[in-house]
């Protein structure tokens, strides 16, 4: 077995030609042979469909292909400039459908960017920060008619998009345009966002993460955003949601959109909020649907809409222990409340699904009332809302929309399940996206971990996205550290929910992980993790010597006794033919025990 | 509602009088108030069992109980003194008991602390290391009699540790003694250590997390490992497994034992090993006998023993991804294998079963053909030996010794189920007392996330104990933040799992932050975290001034729009009378919009 393939390996109906760039890291000292990782793509039935992938170089002359989300910034071949942003990848095949035009679009006005002369606070502070890419119109589908991959799936086209997701997925195209069609998975992709790698959620896929940024006056610049952004999808964020609040927000989503790869979410009510000045009561449809075409003309891939949080479900959150505590969900109940009337979102709900068809902007539809603590899950409030998002589910089908559906929250373990088996027969199977959920409330700081608990137990039932979840959670901003702490955690769950759902060679990635572990081969380990820093961090913090890095024996338990060498032993005695016994181990372990490393094991036994 | 009660509040069959020492910490400035938390006391039936808590006290003037593990050494009032060890709360009764005698004991060796002639390696390397307190002789059954819990609660009889035990955990002392009893927990309690604050382990009881240290010749002294000790059960460890391998084993394990509040688990395999210098071969019935009486007299709690590794079940690993990875286990293996012999540890249980009982020692079995990757989960070489885990459970308990039972180790999630259904089958509802379980092998430097996520959710089915595994597992030794980061990540896995087993009293520590979070009590909400000073220190990243603090709206939205306080509107509305809505709230409010305080939602919407 030379390739061994991982999570995304070449798909059976393409042929396997990655193209090779340049190791980008090449950390073992072995002359003439490239270790580490490179960029490689795996090409489709056209030259310009290619797949990225993540090839790992073994020491042992294997290589495993693991699923890429970051795009061309990890591709040395490339050149990137994020004033310039990234190429159109998928710019013919939209022009090429013939379906969608370019029109002169909404002007951009300074209160989009939450300048306006009743404000005091400052505009944009620098005018330079005005995106200065290729210029560009905006495009939307000819007529209004829905140019969604919803659209054609049903009529039964395969786009390059879903071939695109299918080698990406190592499963058949046609069971991408199945699941799309069914509305049991979507492909997150605005026509007006062509720099995206396409990618799919749904059950029937690999398990995605959604990692959140976004900007406020205070804290963060917009080269900030845009650098978490790209510093989450190099740790596996599948997409990312923009939620700022504060100054600049039309222009940060230019930046944002512009330079990344992973499909882009918004909620169109925060900025709609800052048009108003913060006074939810405010809010009109107009200047929500204004925000949802300026977003849609800039290119944002999903949008999370609230249309569910109803003016009768509102009195059913008065006992709660912590109320509402969505942010969308609570600006549409104080609307509710301050007008008596029923929310502007759910009887316009139509007229929105017309506007997001004609750009293929998929909908997320806002668990406005979901629980903010362990008391309120489950309750009345939250599954009179998730019924509604249930119906809302089948209107957005009959306009052609790409929907998805999100769930809480904090819920305690056993009443996750509920859960996902619950929004799985309201939505017809649509996929579900979750925060976390948090299975306890008594860990502020360490939120990243008792959400993930839960997103693991949800996700291998069937939830299709999971929303992350930072240590900052509840205290306060995210930074860069705290961004790639939650990435990083919600692919754990994410992949642990791939191996137990029996999602195809998802086991694959950590059996090559277990081989190199069993067999010492430490640079091996490291290149495989899901983070190689730490991991060859925390190795060197108790042996950073060289040597220990080829020893045959651990630093667990020295040369004289290793657990795994009585497992050769066995192995020899007893065993298969699988594997040949390393030949140098005795020599390898009179190095290491001339060295004197000898420590402790760190495992309960 | 004066005093909640939430883990650990006071039992109701006995009188609450908690002793109040002054408060620890003092956070808060308003004057005249003690805010914080502070030690206190639970008397039980007699003046001689006084109950730890924690009693968090709010800012609304009411107050929280919790489970309390850091001992003596969070009491103001208490002088401690590692030279001199703890007070020896238990020995009065044991004594009172008048089945126990005190005898000369073995002599100590120089081998015991690894010292000898053939030896190249230096040995103690200060004799001052030997720990100085007060003198004693060890303690044993007469006639050697069984003078475990389990032959107490057997014939019908509350010890003063049963009592203490169901104050601690808020259920009858009956049902503690019915529950050991039966075998279904297990009290640790050998009678050398009288310095250990009961507690219990068992499936009808608050889930306990343990925490691994140990030394080794080059990374960690004596006082390192009496440091992580306290550290551990400061955050909240429940046991401490000491697997010291390298020089000074013996003193090491007297300093930790006369300085720990909880009870204290090894392997004495390890120091058997090391008293035949590292070859495994050598080993003899003999050698490992004597090495359990020298720990028994020190007063080890419970040990790990992996008589379950017996000879037809080593070729069962030959084809296994990653063989053999306890350490344990592949020492019996290396012995069976060098002998062609059944394990000595298996012919002589019964034997080891007398000795055991003498000093209540409880047995850990161990779990020596674990799985150490995903692929290895759940195989016959796993299960064989689980199947005659449950044969020795059933002859230790003919010798009234108590019993738990260790389970894996890397098992993907949808294969834990089987883990604690089938151990509960064949090992008669024994505790099990597991590693992790680790859900994926693909993120070495998170393996306690890996691990954390299977954990909860084994716990939650009936796991009792949960052996936790710090984010250096599989690459070196732990420190401190380490450890605290394991003890913090299990805390969160077992209190998740009371949550969903319905533990009585378990969620009102969870409302009880809910409430101060719904009301904006900050310092309560640091108070009441699982770790306060993180939580602090990450809400003061963002918000560092002392305003933010008391301030009615958090640091999330700011003052103009806040979803607290519209949940606040529509309780007022439509809501119950169970709180008076906050009278302050509007001029706190425009106290914190003065401040500027303006910033991002980094939840997900």
């Amino acid at each position: 077995m030379t390739n061994r393939d991982t999570r995304t390996p070449a798909s059976t109906q393409t042929p396997q030609n990655p193209t090779a760039a340049p190791p980008e890291t090449a950390t073992n000292g072995e002359a003439g042979k490239s270790i580490g990782w490179h960029k490689a793509y795996v090409e489709g039935s056209r030259p310009d469909l290619r797949v990225p992938v993540r090839q790992v170089h073994l020491t042992n002359g294997q290589s495993v292909t693991l699923y890429d989300t970051s795009g061309p910034y990890t591709d040395p071949l490339l050149e990137t400039d994020v004033r310039r942003g990234l190429p159109p990848l998928r710019e013919n095949w939209i022009i090429a459908r013939g379906d969608t035009e370019e029109y002169a679009g909404r002007p951009v006005r300074p209160e989009d960017d939450g300048i306006k002369h009743t404000s005091p606070r400052g505009g944009l502070r620098n005018l330079d920060a005005v995106f200065p890419g290729r210029p560009r119109q905006p495009r939307r589908g000819r007529d209004g008619k829905a140019v969604t991959q919803l659209a054609y799936a049903r009529r039964g086209e395969i786009t390059p998009e879903m071939e695109f997701v299918a080698v990406r997925e190592n499963v058949s195209p046609e069971v991408v345009r199945e699941e799309i069609a069914a509305g049991r998975a979507v492909l997150p992709a605005n026509v007006n966002h062509p720099e995206i790698e396409p990618m799919i959620i749904g059950k029937r896929f690999l398990v995605k993460v959604n990692a959140n940024i976004g900007n406020s006056a205070v804290t963060s610049s917009i080269e900030e955003e845009v650098e978490k952004m790209t510093w989450a999808t190099r740790w596996g964020a599948d997409t990312v949601m923009d939620l700022s609040t504060g100054r600049n927000i039309h222009t940060t989503r230019e930046w944002v959109l512009r330079n990344s790869p992973v499909p882009i979410g918004t909620v169109p009510l925060y900025q709609a909020l800052e048009k108003v000045d913060g006074k939810a009561e405010e809010l009109t449809w107009e200047i929500y649907k204004d925000t949802v075409v300026e977003q849609a003309e800039q290119g944002v891939d999903y949008m999370t809409v609230h249309a569910g949080v109803r003016l009768p479900f509102v009195p059913l959150t008065a006992n709660r222990k912590t109320g509402i505590v969505s942010r969308g969900g609570s600006i549409m109940a104080a609307w509710c409340l301050a007008h008596h009337k029923e929310s502007f979102l759910y009887e316009n709900f139509e007229e929105l699904c017309e506007i997001l068809a004609a750009y293929d902007v998929t909908y997320s539809l806002g668990d406005g009332l979901r629980p903010g603590s362990i008391a309120d899950a489950n309750d009345e409030a939250q599954f009179a809302e998730l019924r509604t998002l249930g119906e809302l589910n089948r209107i957005a089908k009959r306009f052609n929309v790409q929907t998805m559906i999100e769930g809480p929250g904090h819920v305690p373990m056993h009443k996750i399940k509920e859960n996902i088996d619950l929004q799985q027969e309201i939505c017809d199977e649509a996929p579900f996206y979750t925060l976390g959920p948090l299975t306890t409330d008594v860990a502020p700081a360490y939120d990243h971990i008792t959400s993930g608990i839960g997103a693991a137990m949800i996700a291998w039932w069937g939830t299709a996205m999971l929303c992350y979840v930072t240590p900052k959670e509840h205290l306060g901003l995210p930074n860069r550290d705290d961004v790639k702490t939650g990435v990083i955690t919600y692919k754990i769950a994410a992949h642990a929910a791939d191996i137990a759902k029996g999602h195809p060679g998802a086991q694959e990635w950590d059996d090559a992980l277990s081989d190199a572990r069993f067999e010492f081969r430490w640079e091996d380990q490291f290149n495989l993790a899901l983070d190689p820093d730490t991991a060859r961090e925390f190795h060197d913090e108790t042996l950073p010597a060289e040597p220990a890095k080829t020893a045959h024996f651990c630093s667990m338990c020295g040369p004289k006794f290793c657990s795994m060498k009585i497992s050769q032993d066995i192995r020899r005695q007893h065993g298969g033919s699988q594997h040949e016994i390393e030949e140098g181990m005795a020599q390898k372990s009179k190095e290491f025990a001339a060295a004197g490393n000898r420590v402790y094991l760190p495992i309960a036994d």
